[in-house]
Formats: C-alpha cells, sequence, structure tokens
C-alpha cells in the first residue's frame, strides 16, 4: 500500500534488482526510519519464530512493532520480502523462481531446467551468502522453531512456486516433483557454497547449469520411472 | 591389527552388519572396555577437530588417550570407522558406497545410481539420523573446524571412493561426478530427513530410487552437456 517508489529509490540512490531483497541497516539517512525499519524486522524475526512462517501475518508484526500495516507494505512489500529480510537473504527465492519460469518458457535455446540452475548459481554469487547459508543451518540445527518455519517457507515460497512449472495437473505429484527439484538445488547450495566442495565449488555457472539443468527437467516434466 | 573379531561379537551379542559403525557407550559390559573406548573417542574428536580428517592419525590418537594403537585399531578398525563412530554417524559411508558399487555392477535388473539411493535411504533408517544430521550440521555452521574436517571427509570417504565409478579416466572429471552425486544424496538428506519437506519426507524408497537413480547414472556415467 501506499508504494511511494520514487522516495524508495532517492534512499536506496539506484534502480532495485528484481528478486533482490531490500538490506536492513544499510538504507534510510534519516534515523526515524532505519529505527522504524529495524523494529519491523525485530518484530518480524519474533512472531516468524513463534508463529512460523505460514501463521505470522503482516498486520500481527505491525502491532507488535506499533505501526500500521500499511508501513510494513510500504518498507518491504509482501510477507515474502520481510521474511527474507528478516533470515537476511541476499535474495528472494519466490520472485527469483517465478522470473526464471517466465524467462525459461520464452528461450528455445537453453532448457527450463538450465534457466533454474544459472538462476540461482547467480543469486548466491554474493559475498554474504555463506554467512546467510551458516546462519539459517544453525538456526535450523539449533531450534526446532527455526526448523519448522525454514520447513514452511521453502514448502510455500519454493515448492509451490516449483510445482507451477511440473508437467502434471495433480497437485501432490506436482509438489513431490517440485520437491525432487529443491532436494538437488539444495544440495549444490550446501556443497558449493557452504562445504566448498571441489571440484564443484570452482567449477563454471554454465558447466554446472549444462550438467544440473536436464536433472531439474526431468524432475519437473519427464519419466519418474 | 590384532583382529578379535570373536571377542567383539561376544561383546555386542550379535553379528555386526556391513558398513554398520560401533556404537559407542551401548558395548562393553566391562568398564575398562567402555572407558578406554571413551577415552579414545575423546582424544579422536579433539585431534579431528584440530588437525582435520586428513591431518589426525590414528598413531597420534592413541598418544592423546595414553593406548597402543593397536587398541585403537582392535576396537575400532579404520580411521574412517573411527572418525563415523566419534561424530556418532550410525553408518560408515564409505564401506556403504563400497558395497553398493559392488552390488550394483553386478545386478542387470536395476542400475547403479538406483543401489546407491537405496543405499542411502536404508541408511537412513534409523531412529538417531536425524540427530546426527542435525549435530554436523550445528558442528560445522558453528566452528569453521568442524567444517573443514566435514569437508575433508566427504572428499576422501565419499567422493574419492564413487569417483572410482565415473565413467572417465581423468581423476579431476572423475571427482565432478561423483561431487555432483555427492551434491543430490546430500540434498536428498538435508530435504527429507532434516528438513521433512513433504511430499519427499513420505516418499517410499523404491519411487526415489526410481526417480534419482538416473541422476546418479548421467552424474556418473553419462552425457554433461
Amino acid at each position: 500500500m501506499t508504494p511511494r517508489t520514487p522516495g524508495r529509490t532517492e534512499r536506496r540512490g539506484r534502480p532495485e534488482r528484481a528478486g533482490r531483497t531490500e538490506r536492513p541497516g544499510r538504507t534510510g539517512r534519516r534515523g526515524g526510519d532505519s529505527g522504524t525499519r529495524e523494529a519491523i524486522l525485530d518484530a518480524a524475526r519474533k512472531r516468524f519464530a513463534a508463529h512460523g512462517y505460514g501463521g505470522a501475518t503482516i498486520r500481527g508484526i505491525a502491532a507488535d512493532a506499533g505501526v500500521d500495516p500499511a508501513l510494513v507494505h510500504h518498507y518491504f512489500g509482501t510477507k515474502e520480502r520481510l521474511f527474507g529480510a528478516a533470515v537476511r537473504l541476499p535474495v528472494v527465492p519466490g520472485e527469483l523462481i517465478s522470473s526464471a519460469l517466465a524467462a525459461g518458457a520464452g528461450d528455445p535455446g537453453s532448457s527450463l531446467g538450465e534457466h533454474l540452475v544459472l538462476t540461482a548459481l547467480e543469486a548466491w554469487d554474493v559475498a554474504e551468502i555463506r554467512d546467510t547459508f551458516l546462519g539459517l543451518l544453525r538456526s535450523a540445527a539449533t531450534s526446532e522453531q527455526a526448523l519448522i518455519m525454514l520447513r514452511e517457507f521453502v514448502t510455500e515460497a519454493i515448492v509451490g512456486r516449483l510445482s507451477a512449472a511440473a508437467g502434471t495437473a495433480d497437485p501432490a505429484q506436482a509438489r513431490y516433483r517440485a520437491a525432487l527439484v529443491a532436494s538437488q538445488v539444495v544440495g549444490l547450495g550446501i556443497a558449493r557454497q557452504v562445504l566448498g566442495l571441489e571440484p564443484l565449488a570452482e567449477a563454471g555457472r554454465s558447466e554446472l547449469a549444462a550438467a544440473v539443468g536436464p536433472t531439474l527437467d526431468r524432475y519437473l516434466r519427464g519419466d519418474l520411472g
């Protein structure tokens, strides 16, 4: 609501890239703005932890932060973007998936699977991604609540979006196929970005997309045996 | 050395299954035995953490525990088995991979990839596997040393063994193919056993083996684009 986009662009000094999250604490020259943003993020972290990704609402988070829900929407847009900012994801996975699906559908030169792998590899190519992954793993391995929150987020924002691209009208089968895709992409992220497993960690993006893309294509639309 | 196998079987009261690790603290009716075993495991955990998987030696661990190296071999066999017991793996991944590769090579009815997936799924089918995985993730996400140790172990014991099955004479290419296999299997383990991602978590083993097996076959021996 109240989409004061020009004002936001002014503050950041550059246009936003699609799928990138807002970086808390790096924007806002006026103290009041960043104080409000931080209050919202604090409230969001507590609500997501206490109620899970599905159970937390923008309205509840706004109430805890003592602001109007419209202000939460103004600063963070969707619940998915707010979650991404709260757990310091450098990107919004669901938005990237949607744009990869749209781009892949219109490109006869490379497959949808290759598009998805390239999108993930590009999204991970930021300095802070390792710390983000380590932080998520640490939370999930330490707190059952954080694990449930992560499961809900992956289920809704990643598997949910991917299942739209599965070549089946059966929703359960579509989610199974999407979850297989998620398993390969999560494994690639852990092997490459967290564990630094060679020679996977140093492999080029296009080489990996050619190797792993057909796997995702088969999981989404191929014969599963 | 001094392979007193009958004595070991007596203590456990049942024959060992191939690939299963010794369970520290559950065997040994005599206090002296379990005290020595625990001292060795304590020394092993510290050495693996301080020197990494590659740098820790049975000789050094034995010296720290104040016992003869032959006793370490007697209780735990190989360094790989000792590591497995120290980090409480319910199985020894490298041994399972070797037996899956041997079984897969001789079975015309199902592919090597299917054998590998089934082997992993069966190995994970023990009550404590979730705690083991969570413990490994927590250590790796908390301590850089633990992360390096895990990377070395995966590189030597898992990628090293799998690369023998890759259809190439080029060692670097074989390791790349093996690392791709590891990425899918690790991702499947995290999605299914840690995150509990549905409907992957409730899928049957043979269904998953049919879906994921061909991926591993292609990574090991197929066209990578």
